[in-house]
């Protein structure tokens, strides 16, 4: 017996990996299209590029926690190679290549997967879809505004409308520091003003203390991030503590104005404790955050940077992009109760039962071909199962109606309330179901 | 000069890897979204896997050459793990792992990457998209119909329409070749059988005589997979040759007449020698073909299997299924010009020339907004470049109209006859557009 057991080999999967059953990987692709929809309606383009690439290329030279989490092996040709972990770096190196094939201003849009080998926890997984954005080769404000009202039409077309998508720019926040002496330590203190919301206020003080040995700078900073109430009143006073007027706030005046043109003000706010710690951001930077769900933290983040390919070619290239975070969508969706229905794309099932005849089957079958051909999404059962079986994996499936096919009509049966009527025809069928 | 070269990185991919360009990678989601659009309607599921998976599961006992060209690695934990090389391997191990949560009969598809570390050479690459679909859990006859009318539809769903999908069984072949006591070299037999139309006759006759020794005999095997014209000659033939009328030959006689019930029989053909060398194919079995293009091979294939999980449980699995190879299929079209046009996604371009004034700017952004309330994707595009330049984006990106915006209206041109006509509102614009 133990040597029969030992022969089978247990099915697992890595920690950190998921399957994606059938209900789940439905609405993974629903959501992935409507999002594909809304950055085709801006004029974005998709692109693919390998999941594997040269260490060399994947890894920069300030190698930082995300490096060292790389899947990275040899392969049998002798190439240090590794899988992805963001979708940036593999377009940076796609720009700098395909450059002469390109057109710029480029738009382009990726939604693939990247693997990080961190320690596996909750919301944490090593293998993960990203969906990022980007425009590059404009610095125009224009595209700051398109990119900003893309994020609120991505997330209206999932669902989701009580939202704030927090912004800053970086520029406006140097010009701050350069001002209080502090540009050397500029890097240390937007990661810990971006850490705000996590840690607290006393915690950031008193770090931001640490950093520049000046209480009152430190004061200084926390009264700069803290805002002053709505858009314009903030702007007002970070441009005062920056020293007045300059291309930087009037970006985000220009922002602010256009958003009022198109009355969309109310889902954005100006918030110069947004930072986004990265180094290679310049100008406009954005965080977005569901209302009913801040816990979650940002759902799409990005801004604007002006070296895109700087590893890999002297030409400068600025763009303005993000990313969605795909698995806290989904799961904060999932809290918020969004989305969880019409997970099924298939409209009816036919049942076979026990009293099928060659007839009936043969009228089924060629009612599932008329069917599909007027845009229904038919499942048939395939063999005589009892009709609990077939009702549960309808169930299942989210199949709303079933059909059976009697000598001289069908039965169709609306399964959530158990009415059934007869109907004689495919057209007659289609038009109950709404095709 | 040298110096400040070496500070770059040469941006490049990996041998036998790709970057997917927009217009290309525009065309694969429109295939790929054809197909889920085939798949769903005929109650198809989807899933996802990881894609890397311990090597353990993925590799069979008989590691065959495939398993050979694994992308195989130890990670920082010590584990063994590979990236997956085909669709089927996880499936199996999806469904043993998941068996309680599923239902059956389960019909899934998967469109996913799978990566083999293969010689690079042309049309065959170190990372590819498969496309697989199974209908587990049910050994009916309707599976197997259902399977070969989705094949059609799926290739009539993307342009392709002169097709032939050539069906043989298993069965009938095995008791053919135990009639002539051959049953221990059928391994041989069959995947010498299957390089038919690579190697010809000829050779297969050599090859033929060289398994089985006997002049008499490879004649036999010879005259069995030629065939004997149409359908149900070549059925008497099979049958006849096999020792008469079985299950087998019963069920391939029940998918003709059921063709022959939905007039679908002309796509089909009864052809002995596709065999599909692979061990675990069982019943019936099929190969597709484009009738202008026959040198590419099969564009789908697959078959009737009876122990699909075995190496994981005792349970016996049964099902049908297919594979679509994307790739190839990507590559014949182009060779017959299908779906070659059409690749944007985008409906028109707002163009900025540098008369733009803030009126202008403003009535293009409310004018994007309208349009794509309306269902109209709108590029933008951003600053004020020359019309050449953003005339040659527009035939890059494939966008057929292009608008500008005037103090009082808007000037809608058609790119290709460069007609222009005056318009005063989105909705205007919306309806030439067809929207």
């Amino acid at each position: 017996m133990d040597e029969l057991m030992e022969t089978f080999i247990e099915p697992k999967i890595l920690k950190g990996f998921r399957d994606f059953l059938p209900a789940q990987q439905t609405q993974r692709l629903n959501l992935q299209q409507k999002l594909q929809k809304v950055f085709a309606s801006y004029g974005y383009v998709p692109i693919d590029t390998p999941v594997l690439e040269y260490a060399s290329i994947l890894l920069r030279k300030s190698a930082g926690e995300t490096e060292k989490q790389m899947f990275r092996f040899v392969d049998n040709g002798g190439r240090d190679i590794g899988l992805r972990f963001d979708l940036t770096v593999p377009f940076a190196r796609f720009v700098a290549q395909h450059k002469e094939e390109l057109y710029f201003p480029f738009k382009r849009y990726h939604i693939a997967k990247v693997f990080r080998g961190e320690k596996p926890q909750a919301g944490r997984y090593r293998e993960f879809m990203q969906c990022d954005f980007d425009s590059v080769g404009s610095d125009s404000v224009i595209s700051d505004f398109e990119t900003l009202c893309m994020i609120k039409d991505a997330l209206f077309s999932v669902g989701i409308k009580n939202i704030k998508i927090k912004i800053n720019h970086r520029g406006v926040f140097n010009r701050f520091l350069q001002r209080l002496g502090l540009t050397s330590q500029s890097q240390d203190i937007l990661r810990t003003v971006d850490k705000l919301s996590k840690i607290g206020k006393d915690e950031t003080f008193n770090l931001l203390q640490d950093i520049t040995k000046d209480k009152g700078k430190a004061q200084d900073i926390l009264t700069f991030i803290a805002g002053g109430g709505d858009f314009l009143s903030t702007l007002q006073l970070i441009e005062d503590a920056a020293g007045g007027a300059a291309d930087d706030t009037n970006r985000l005046k220009q922002i602010y104005d256009m958003l009022c043109d198109l009355g969309m003000q109310d889902f954005y706010a100006l918030e110069p404790c947004i930072t986004r710690g990265l180094d290679y951001y310049t100008g406009v930077v954005f965080e977005t955050f569901l209302n009913d769900l801040p816990s979650i933290g940002s759902v799409c983040s990005g801004g604007r940077y002006d070296n895109l390919t700087g590893l890999y070619t002297k030409q400068q290239i600025s763009g303005v992009g993000g990313s969605v975070g795909l698995d806290r969508l989904i799961a904060g969706m999932q809290q918020l109760g969004i989305g969880q229905d019409a997970a099924s794309d298939i409209d009816v099932m036919i049942f076979f039962d026990d009293r099928a005849t060659a007839a009936t089957i043969n009228k089924s079958i060629c009612l599932a071909k008329d069917l599909r051909g007027l845009g229904v999404s038919v499942d048939l059962f395939c063999e005589p199962k009892k009709m609990a079986v077939q009702y549960a994996v309808c169930e299942k499936k989210g199949i709303k109606y079933g059909i059976t096919a009697n000598e001289s009509d069908f039965t169709l049966k609306d399964l959530a309330t158990r009415n059934t009527q007869k109907l004689k025809t495919a057209k007659e069928i289609a038009k109950v179901l709404g095709k």
